[in-house]
């Protein structure tokens, strides 16, 4: 069930049964020579989407500009900064607390956003922590997760990919994109045909030590069917997680 | 060309021939009983991915919270409090302007984003006009057009929809998503047929004084092939006051 | 009735009969070669207060600094960004509210303030709406009006000045001001008579546009006279307009 | 010389001359059960307006509303808060740097207002301080004072009201109003004939402490004619004051 | 007792017994060529543990960076803009206003940081002004002191150290440091010996006023064992005057 | 060497054999039935000054108040918002990069201030990366470490703690406290001996799960050597992972 393609009528009824809420985040950003701008908005939305189908849960609409400052010398990268992130976080789910959704679960396509989402975590919670006495919101709980994180999915990206995923632009997060966007495959040689490690700090300092973007990772390995095969196996993932948060 | 679609490389080459980028920027509020809570977001989504497939100009990613916080008294709303919105909208231009795009077009499909749209463009140029001197960031331009607007599209609602157009859950916009989006198309008894009409304040305010959420309207006017002709139509529009817009 | 000329136990009385008040809210800003600085201050502040002493309301301190950023190519110009007037008109209609003031009108003497003004509004209803249950202060109505919105004045400034009468600098707003005080009436030679028309983005964008600071107008047509008669008609609109406001 | 009855090409030209402006700068509060609820806003604008009509200086428009938190339990005030305060003033004095003024002297008439003024002072250089690099913008300097603190200002209230001065709804500013407005003069038996005297902290408190608003002063005292000597007393005060700062 | 060495346990034993605390507020600023950074960090908290040790009242953690702008042209210099500063005051009154602590005494060691203290104690009651009903938090009150204020310990700098004590790197506070710190005494020749004094905006207009940072004073009269005169003395005013403080 | 206990002169000297500096950050908040409130910044401020001694190079003063919104059930914590943390560390952060610091390294000794630092890194990054040119300001990089990271360390606290090590109130924390503050060894009967584990929302939530403060440790096996060997093991990790991050 997408709140984007419900009437609030259907919304009100969903409330009845439910208090949870599942909100793709991603980030509008560079992912190498052949990733799409769009992979970590598009990943944590299809599976949610493939998730939602099976599950019968509600799925909200995507967070799809995050965290990005370290991608802006490659064009097309947008970010926030985080504490402009904090205060979009606060109201929508400020937004979602007044109408009594209870459990808000932001399911994440981009390690860049984790401690921000985290920071407005504690801020929502702060409102309710410094009133002594009961507020008028209910005491909604807010959860983090990546779509990378469940088990199964990190074993089949060590099965697939080995030594060669690398962090950034990584061959699984393209094949997502693949199995998702056929009409938006690229392909380009790859050099070096995996990428260098390390850290960064902002964008010079990042475009100066990974020249093409990825970080890691050789992309050339994405193939679509095994986005495919992702898409089921972190939708899995994400029901159980959902469920277990539903019941915390 | 959409820019979530894209990889870096092929913005860098955009940039090569064009330095203007067209944001589809809603809301994700209710729209009556059969409305889609996301209806702000998917017209002009779908109205400037139909343009920028003809005219071949780029499409970022869509603004889809925007000001609704006279909607939250229905379930499924969520809001951004207008500072907020300001400071996202802020944030996505520099980083734009910061790629050299000199002309960011944003295209509405929400009246109530309008007033706080314009606040933040004042905002943007506030950063270059209380500096004396010229600043790093080139001299960025802004735009904000809604896809009703256009007369072609204004003439087609007044044809089809007469005074039962209204201006919230219109027959033309619900028209517009049941094209893009026909496994969502929902049918219910209006009653009163046509809503009632006026001013309002707050979420509490609005709820009483338009108790199912429409104004003016009657949405089972609506049918999904008007939708796909005001998608053309507006999409002719944008093209040309976009073109207008790059020359300016 | 001048907030500012009153007492607070007069105050007190006059909220056992009304609830409501009318802010003037201009700018501070060039208004060409002759116009003051101060014109969209003084205008709406002059027909406020004639309005008031016939109708018997109460009239609040002018916010005499407002959104004018693209004039600040031009000295003495004074500016708020958009996020410090949101900020600034929260805090004044949150002390209204806390004393029983139910409607605040802002009544507005300029065309640059009308965005950051209704995005105001938002930010301060936002508070109420998205608290779910009744709040400590009482239900604030917010309503903007320009003084050369009403029907009379607008018929006024046709006949009297046409195609002449343009945007920024206007001979209707001189002519008030002139009304006001006579003293700083200034003439110079208007050249072009008309001055040019057009879109305008920051600062420097406006003044490479507008090189005097007009905008479509030729205030060598103002006359004093004409101003003193523009404040009666713009008072009895104000007058109309703000009962319908109280009654809403 | 008044800026809100200037032209920009007169202060184009004042600026060859002088870098220098003077601010009034009050509050919108109670000033007791006969004192006007402008008063801290009327006293430095009619000062400084005597002062720069007779040493030339100019005067910009007066900033009206300021921290009057607690004085919000009487019905008219109106606050900003500090944090809004600073915003705004960082503005004003932003723009007045913009156009080459490099002397900005705040001329103040509440007491309430001196902590976030000069708050606001370090923010503004902070601006400067934090670069290491000069910026673009010129060293603006800012300077504070309030209208009764000139030695022959002292004197006078020391001499004609001695402990029935006080500290709020003092007779000098009381008087001052009148020489102004006389016809705004109020009277009403004072009971206690001095009010009391302390500390305060919220609204509440300073109510319960001070019931009818007052400060240790009996304004039964004022006489319009003393406000008259009390505004060229302080007018001669500042011009002294203004002319050291210039040259600092 | 210290906060920093206390369980929560026995804060809530003391709570039953007090509602006080003693908030030690310094900044991390440059002090002339033999001061401490830490100078005015180390002069309250090294009182307020005197007093606190003698009186049994708690004090808490020490804020240690505050307002410092001016003294940023020199190296080892921190400063908060008043805006952080106030909301970081903000949050530190809210925790504790939370637990049931209701006076709040900050103890100073740095002029600088006066007026920014007071618009934060102005921000937090304006929370409480603002909101016509009670709200869920106790009236906390706030004060503020500097160690140097005692009249007991003004006597003692006056008659040990005269026109040479001046306002910044002053021998009283050095002192003060060399009496906690032995380990840190420093010497150098002054020249001159004593500092110019004067009014200064930014880091760099200080820094060329005042070349090695001191002003007004001669910090080689400093001596240990007046040092440890001066914390008895000031430790007794604390005493004194925060007795007078709670029973307020 | 101390920042606090360091003339300007010295850190200008500092200056040109180094650009590096190490902050110690902490918490203010309960620590179950025995630990100290002030024990996530006295363990890092201890170890730091253990290094520092050690290695010659410069620590910061402590960032003592952190984010512990979760903790605020119990009396005595004291928590910024993370909006509030993160303007404070950018702050810090751009004051020592005014003089030329070009490596600032974060040591932490509070879990729950990962995410907020990270965020506050972003923040400033973002600063210089929405930058198409160059800034004044340097390129200043950060890096957060937390004391109990070094692998040393945590074989220490595996080896004599195991299971009861937990996550909050941990017997390694305790221990170091107790080692620098031996008249702070509090000792209480553990019920149970071993804290619950779990996680953990809003403050209410907190108290409701963890009724005396501790997450899954025993505090009742801490013992002061263990503290001192601790110091000096961390010691040793913070001087190697320093040098290494001023080598990047």
């Amino acid at each position: 069930m997408q709140l984007h393609l419900s009437t609030w009528v259907e919304i009100e009824d969903y409330l009845m049964r439910s208090r949870g809420i599942v909100i793709p985040i991603g980030s509008t950003e560079q992912h190498g020579p052949t990733g799409l701008i769009g992979t970590d908005a598009i990943c944590p939305e299809a599976i949610a989407a493939c998730a939602a189908e099976e599950a019968g849960f509600l799925v909200g609409p995507t967070f799809n500009v995050g965290i990005a400052q370290h991608h802006l010398g490659f064009p097309g990268t947008i970010t926030l900064r985080p504490s402009t992130m904090i205060a979009a976080i606060h109201d929508w789910v400020a937004s979602l607390a007044r109408h009594g959704f209870e459990r808000v679960y932001f399911f994440n396509g981009h390690g860049g956003n984790v401690s921000t989402i985290n920071a407005a975590f504690s801020e929502i919670y702060a409102d309710r922590s410094l009133s002594a006495d009961a507020s008028n919101r209910g005491p909604v709980k807010c959860k983090l997760a990546n779509w990378w994180d469940f088990g199964p999915v990190m074993d089949f990206c060590r099965a697939k990919y080995g030594a060669s995923h690398g962090s950034h632009a990584t061959p699984s997060e393209i094949a997502i994109t693949w199995a998702v966007h056929p009409e938006a495959v690229k392909q380009v040689e790859m050099s070096p045909q995996v990428a260098p490690t390390g850290r960064f700090t902002d964008a010079a300092d990042y475009r100066a030590k990974f020249p093409d973007g990825r970080i890691g990772s050789d992309p050339a390995l994405a193939k679509a069917e095994n986005g495919a095969e992702l898409i089921v196996l972190a939708a899995k993932g994400l029901i159980e997680d959902y469920r277990r948060f539903l019941a915390s």
